[in-house]
């Protein structure tokens, strides 16, 4: 684990999606949060870490992950298993439990005959007839590389190791010495990426990684990433070079700090949203940005690490599973893959929540999966106390009976802001206050209610810290309302076509996917009526089902054959073009579950009577344009 | 045709197997040689060409090669093709009559239907449907290079042109529109590397070049060379990236002459000996150089031409057919192919003289290759007055029945030496007039042969030309003799031991393929006993056959699955491990067809009465060593 910026480790772990245990809510008392420092110089430990940690344990470099903080440059550290949250540690131990590995290579211990008896055959014809002699395993060619390596052991006629891929051969070498038995799997987010070093015959995570993607500077969401695309080659091609870079930095960081070379990486993974992937691949962009937003290929792909630029063995393949659609990317397909949404029993729907929120929706009849553009707003973009999930962000809001308002930080230092999940959280709470109405509406009878910039504001907690906001009052105001209410209004359209698509009416089980996802406030959420109307015991939160996902396609064909074959089969609904998609839009905006179905019934019934003049009417409603 | 150095265009064009039609012997009288220059600075026009050529002809920069010289640099001439000598010109014809071009390219033209209908399914999967539709092909996939003409022509609807290799996309055009559509066939010689640029689809040959492979400064014959790449990884990568660079020039300069650019080169297909084959690809070479001399791969191969450091297509392939043993390469192959010797009625016996000469029979128990270690002499190294076919080379020396001499020299200059043709032809004449004998003593009894340095040399005439050498006298010497007599009686053994081992005593054909196959004065290899005991009428010169089958390599699959059953079923005989391998070569040595089976049936009556003690003795006699 890894962070590039200045926040807590406890922090740079949530956000690439690796919850740690933290029952104290990151204050330093619990002592749950212990990691390993592997490398790179952190903050000296602090009074409560002195008190928790033993001198062997601060010896061996053991420290809390909520007081620890990298210092001038990069941090590395290795999570004990019995640090991560009960939730997650469930998740990779079932993760581990589900599948079997089978990566696309395999090894073969062969004894070889004598040189003398065919003295004047190939070496390679040699091994291969000591391979079909011993082990039945054809070998149908060679990568120029594996020769020197074939060379050098087949003079000494000793046991060896073979390594194929396929019919091909990768290297010789003695046994149990092969290099190449490392896989790297890597979710290629457009703001983060993420990286894990794989053991592919065990499928054992060694290390994990999250950093920026260096693309940021060029632009903060999918869509400015498309325009910078097409401004010509060059500006592709940096799009690419940087993350290219990015990757190969991530490569050498995760194998240096486990004292192994990159060219023991055999195999890698990448899964991402649409845009980066095409961006990535060198694909042209220019479709995925007019409607109908259509990806270049949906094709799985195997190509040479060299030949996307990637620096490990040199025999390395990188596999890219297929995207779903234009908006519903590879990433996906592997959160699908790892909740196991397929064989779940009863209709399911998987949620990965983002400012592009993917969801997918399971019924006998098979999967239906959409994208909605539910905006910065769930990632504290766009509000005017919004901030990410750091230090002193607030993630919870309550207001009790008497009206109180109690609220927690991340780390439990004092409030700077509102990320998503607290925003969210404060907005529930003020619903259930009747401070806000089910149309969103603020109320101004509440005294901590002011006008701010023309507009009712909530105030909730005076800003701490040093910079110039302290003092000031951290406020929900009316602005904010109406955001959150079009980012969960956006889900929540996209749950219902979902779901009327499908003919159903509800859900056995809703997955929640991805870093907010997992974040996410559950009653909030059904406060709002955000998702679906399920109880809280359906909602599961999954973790980084994304990275899990990789990580199961990077080592196992099988997976990947599912993978491909469950991206033929799964239907892509476009809300964009659904018929009165602007109706399910303003039903989801409603807050609270009443007021959404009365929104809905009522329109429904409207709708009944006009279908005498629409019936059979399924065509676009609306003709899309060029978004960038 | 290019050359690189200071000949005349006949005979850089005869260095790389071009013959041109030539009755004057190139005094510049006869006007046959025309070519047209196409780029570079051309010597002068001198008399002779203003007189034999109309001025609407040199105006279009129509020249005669054998006056034609390049002035400082390169330059590239167009051979017509009635300009090409008859027995090449038959070959090339019965060439392009003897295979369809099947490359392993196809192209097929689709209307695609209009974006509405499958609007949200990706671009390729769209092209795949109208593939299915229009022309049942199947598209299995696509290189990432190929998605922006995918896009470009998607976008506009229309028909269009769809190139595939296997199933996969390579590119998308308007109809005779697409780029790849160019070969590269490369014959990587130990000296010399001819290149022809090819159009697939038809396999004609639109230009071809010859140069000096740039390795030569590090190493003149395949022994130094591998001792080379022996002394380490930076030596090389050296050989390799020289000969690289030497490609990319060559290609370039192919392509810029007709006005193509590279990257309409689609497919590539190298031949050349097994170490040329192994220095190209990387491979390691310690088993080349040592006995039993095997090489580390002998499939065929197929790597992308970025992988090797080629500059084409970006979906461009580079095919290397397998070879076929450490010291018989896939030239060889190649030239038995091209010269269907695997169809030939009859036992029939492929020879390609050279420094390392290969020689395969055919029999109806199927095809035995060997490789002798001829040496320099055919090449006229090793010779007192050895020059290679250079201007003033003397090539043809007759002896009448008076004892007069007569020579013939390359383009009718003043003699300034002796080529390995002449040199042969030379120690025929002189055996004829009896002043060699069957043993190869010199006899002085003639006046026209002297002491020199302490032994007897034969004088052929005076030194013409500017050299210090003008005016003294071109002889050939007792250790000349001995020089060719090696060269000569090392390809008879190998015969010889093929004709044993294959249990036959004659051949009904000798083909001669190659440069100095096509060169070599036939009458004076039947005198000399050089190859096998056949009339004159059953010798065919072949010109450049590992050329011809290059060429046919490369735009036949067909020819590609053939070569790859050859070589697998292609024996090897070993003539350094044959039993009493001395004895053969002590055989071969002996002058003329007579004395060679004299001393052949002495040795097998002596051995008959041995073999009583030695019954199925077949073990190699000699146990080899390393050869640097």
């Amino acid at each position: 684990m890894e962070t590039e910026d200045g926040s807590t480790v406890l922090e740079a772990a949530r956000s690439v999606g690796i919850e740690l245990e933290s029952a104290c809510g990151g204050q330093g008392t619990c002592g749950k949060c212990r990691v390993i420092v592997r490398g790179g110089m952190a903050s000296e430990p602090d009074e409560l870490e002195r008190c928790l940690l033993s001198p062997g344990e601060m010896a061996e470099g053991v420290r809390l992950a909520c007081r620890t903080k990298p210092e001038g440059g990069t941090l590395s550290v290795l999570v004990p298993r019995q640090s991560l949250a009960a939730r997650q540690r469930i998740q990779l131990e079932s993760e581990s439990a589900s599948f079997r590995p089978d990566p696309p290579l395999s090894v073969h211990r062969v004894r070889l005959a004598a040189e003398g008896a065919g003295a004047s055959r190939a070496d390679l014809d040699r091994l291969r007839a000591a391979l079909e002699d011993s082990c039945g395993a054809r070998l149908s060619g060679c990568e120029p590389h594996a020769a020197a390596s074939l060379v050098r052991h087949l003079r000494e006629g000793e046991e060896v190791d073979v390594l194929l891929r396929g019919g091909t051969l990768l290297e010789v070498g003695r046994p149990e010495q092969l290099s190449g038995t490392l896989g790297i799997a890597v979710d290629l987010g457009t703001s983060k990426i993420a990286m894990y070093l794989v053991e592919l015959a065990s499928a054992r995570t060694i290390s994990a990684l999250g950093m920026e993607n260096p693309q940021l500077s060029m632009g903060h969401d999918v869509i400015s990433r498309l325009a910078a695309a097409l401004r010509g080659e060059k500006e592709a091609g940096r799009l690419r070079g940087v993350v290219v870079e990015a990757l190969n930095r991530g490569m050498s960081k995760l194998c240096r700090e486990n004292g192994l070379p990159t060219r023991h990486i055999l195999e890698i993974c990448v899964v991402g949203n649409t845009a980066m992937h095409h961006i990535f691949l060198g694909l042209p962009v220019d479709r995925l940005a007019m409607s109908p937003f259509t990806p270049v290929l949906a094709d799985p792909l195997e190509l040479r690490a060299d030949e996307v630029g990637l620096d490990a063995h040199p025999g390395a393949r990188v596999f890219f599973p297929p995207p779903l659609a234009g908006f519903v990317g590879s990433d996906h397909l592997a959160a699908i893959l790892a909740s196991r949404l397929a064989s779940r029993r009863g209709p399911a729907l998987l949620v990965d929540l983002g400012t592009n929120t993917e969801l997918s929706l399971k019924t006998p009849r098979g999967i239906t999966c959409c994208s909605c553009a539910s905006g910065p707003a769930f990632e504290g973009g766009c509000l005017r106390w919004g901030m990410r999930a750091a230090p002193g962000a607030v993630e919870r809001v309550t207001v009790n009976e008497a009206g109180e308002l109690k609220l927690w930080t991340v780390d439990g230092k004092g409030p700077r802001g509102l990320c998503g999940s607290g925003a969210m959280s404060a907005l529930a709470s003020l619903l259930g206050a009747g401070i806000v109405d089910a149309g969103g509406r603020m109320l101004v009878n509440d005294p901590r209610v002011t006008v701010e910039e023309e507009e009712p504001a909530f105030r909730i907690a005076r800003a701490a810290g040093p910079t110039r906001n302290r003092g000031r009052w951290i406020t929900l105001s009316q602005s904010d309302v109406r955001e959150l209410q079009k980012a969960k209004g956006a889900v929540r359209a996209g749950v219902e076509m979902l779901l009327e698509h499908a003919g159903i009416r509800e859900v056995a089980q809703v997955l929640l996917a991805g870093a907010f996802g997992s974040s996410l406030d559950i009653a909030s959420a059904l406060q709002t009526a955000m998702l679906a109307p399920v109880p809280a015991s359906r909602i599961v939160q999954l973790g980084n089902a994304a990275g899990a996902g990789a990580r199961e396609l990077l080592c196992s064909v099988r997976a990947r054959h599912r993978c491909s074959r469950l991206a033929r089969e799964i239907d892509y609904l476009e809300p964009a073009t659904y018929p009165r998609h602007e109706l399910y839009f303003a039903a989801g905006m409603m807050l609270g579950e009443e007021a959404v179905q009365e929104f809905m019934s009522k329109w429904r019934k409207g709708r009944g009577r006009e279908a005498e003049g629409h019936r059979g009417e399924r065509r676009p409603s609306s003709e899309g344009g060029t978004l960038v």
